[in-house]
């Protein structure tokens, strides 16, 4: 594996493998020294031409636990601002010797693009509304440890689909492992060609809420808002909000997760934030392991083993 | 020591503590190799809500020299600018595993907010008007550097007490330490609850000059002065200004000490920042060993031993 | 060799020296583990007052692979901010037992300044239209790398020759390792007193062209459009653009150079940036080797010997 691009390139065994590596690694970071020198002397550049917190750090986090040394490529700081072409920069970046570029874009499209443009491993950390690989994969295995397996789960993907990077990719990575996705969604905040996605479509959560394993919340972006493409904050929440009334309805052992950040009181009530079926902090801690595992694929030429090292 | 949130917290044996193995610390920085492997393996995250240079520069030397991996939080390119909330932001980055948060807020009382968000060690950098702790010490070892101890010393906060976070911390370990308190200052920039400090209020810095072994000038703001607390820049340092004329009544071996960045011209002129008895430099250089002893004594499970590992 | 602040301070055998350790250095990064443990332990400071992603990230990574920490030091988040003299600022950073400081800033001499404010190294990344010593450093590199020597040369500057650090500094670097510089320009955008320079002045680019060994292009700074230097954009390429039909006329094994960003379809054409007679990659490439060869210079005690360590 050279890059990681899109769930779409991968299949369920390479899932699984990625899924099987991030818990080694989960296990480097119960020790006191939680770093391995797997990746040492390798260079990681973070190129985020958009504001991240949780995914920048938690990259940053994964390539320094592997003993990696991180470049930050700030967009405002840069030759982007007088006027260089992305192709420019990226080369530019790529001809200084860097081993992995891990790249968030606002357009959907740009890691696909960066491929041609360097010879280093390309890892998307989010492209426009396309795909979000790694948040697909930490929440794959968020649900293994809590589930064991994805197979023959229900999940419902509630709220914004359309404008969601995270709607695209965990779909695909659900249904590859097994699981069986429902879409839940006000008509404006759905994909143009939803015939094409292997999901069901439902119009109302409320009655479909005591047989899911899962409940996923997606963000509600504040500029959806006054683009008119739901009628208020209030109705919205009316309908698709993750309520503690809703909560009551679901199973015991039934999972809420959400990508973060949350608006709590729109998409999610603080309540079912802090409720213990929440997952939210879970998929953040997974994040560290998973994309140990992503940038190991990519950069570690063996396996990993017992000592934290290519074998 | 779990924590770090205020010199309240700490009595004058912890205080001197801290100061030992900053000692230690300091002889670390003098070798060709400046760094000892004790915090290797362990993160410590910036959290800086607040613009910093010395402050942040400095701890983050300090977790470097002690092999820390640090993590730059900056409120600028994050989720907070998506409207996520302090708590949310906090407890992500708390669950990817980090080991301290060095946190600095506009708001008095974040850090202690912080420690029920987060498993990991806490240490507050300064927060609104309340406390900067490791101000504090750093300005605790450079007196004693150079009177050996502060018992019976006489001191003198000359300035903005009343939006001064250095000056309630620094009132606080001083006094602690055996150091006697003055503070000079306007009665606009006065704190509203001065009688329970354990200082001694004086109006007329002049006629005090030649008795002080410390005069410790505070930085004015500039808000304040558009905030009309005081008539003009010209009269507040006619009054409360280091000026040249003043260091003549000062005792050769007095100190003056400031945290900077100074306002030259107003709170301390140019050649009294430049005055052999001015430690202001002194101040920074304290700063990193004491940061070194404060990670250490929040992460380090034991005691540095003489190969800076620990034992 | 304790600080590099321009070409001017080193004759031939000097620059050839670094040259030569660039060398070593680029072996290095051939490897797999590309770092050597040379300045562990050692701190350098990244001072960048102006924008820069590539000679930033290339400092940055060269400090790294030569196992130092960085510490970087931006403007916007800091005491610059709060009215804090640069003097303070980098007194300040150099109290903290810093050994280097890269520089960069929009006047020109602040490097040379710096030295009277600190004991650490002091390496000019840029200042103002002065100087940027390791740009001509790694043009050099690049230059003998496919031409073995710039004995004999004959190298053409073209373009904003007046508002050019790079033309100053690498006029005066290709000159002493035995090239002939010319320089061809609008009158408009010519230094005043470029009698003085050693250099002939040439006005029609095509004449020329099919007697150049090598033709540097100059990056025009939008903002000299505005301020009508040139006529318009136009006419500038017409002038003194590198375009196709330019290219046509330029030897099989001449070199296209440009220091980047690149203006594409102002100063240089696409299809010329892109010809396989363009080296403006090969520069990015050699800039980490070169820095690595400065950073090693400056606090390197000894000779770099085969295993990375000093000798």
């Amino acid at each position: 594996m050279k890059h990681l691009l899109s769930i779409e390139d991968l299949d369920a065994n390479q899932l699984d493998e990625l899924l099987v590596t991030a818990e080694s690694f989960a296990e480097v970071q119960t020790r006191d020294v939680k770093k391995v020198p797997a990746l040492r002397g390798r260079t990681v550049v973070m190129a985020f031409f958009e504001d991240s917190t949780r995914t920048r750090t938690s990259f940053d986090l994964a390539a320094r636990r592997l003993s990696a040394d991180v470049i930050n490529f700030s967009s405002g700081s840069s030759a982007v601002k007088k006027g260089e072409s992305l192709r420019d920069t990226v080369e530019t970046i790529s001809a200084m010797g860097v081993d992995a570029i891990v790249v968030r874009h606002a357009s959907s499209g740009v890691p696909r693009q960066l491929v041609e443009w360097t010879d280093a491993s390309v890892i998307n950390a989010g492209d426009g509304w396309h795909q979000h690989p790694t948040q697909a994969l930490l929440d794959c295995y968020t649900i293994r440890q809590h589930k064991g397996s994805l197979e023959g789960l229900r999940i419902a993907m509630c709220g914004d689909v359309n404008h969601s990077r995270v709607a695209r990719s965990n779909v695909d990575a659900f249904t590859k492992l097994g699981a069986e996705v429902v879409v839940v969604a006000p008509p404006t905040l759905l994909p143009p060609r939803m015939a094409d996605w292997p999901v069901k479509l439902e119009s109302d959560l409320d009655s479909i809420l005591p047989d899911l394993d899962i409940v996923y919340s997606l963000r509600i972006q504040n500029e959806r808002i006054s683009q008119a493409l739901f009628p208020s904050v209030r109705e919205f929440r009316a309908r698709y909000g993750l309520t503690k009334q809703r909560m009551d309805r679901l199973r015991p052992d039934a999972m809420v997760m959400h990508p973060g950040p949350m608006n709590r009181g729109v998409e999610i009530d603080p309540e079912v934030a802090d409720d213990p079926r929440s997952h939210v902090l879970n998929q953040v801690a997974a994040g560290v392991p998973v994309r140990m595992a992503v940038l190991f694929a990519v950069l570690g030429p063996g396996r990993f083993n017992e000592e934290g090292v290519r074998a």
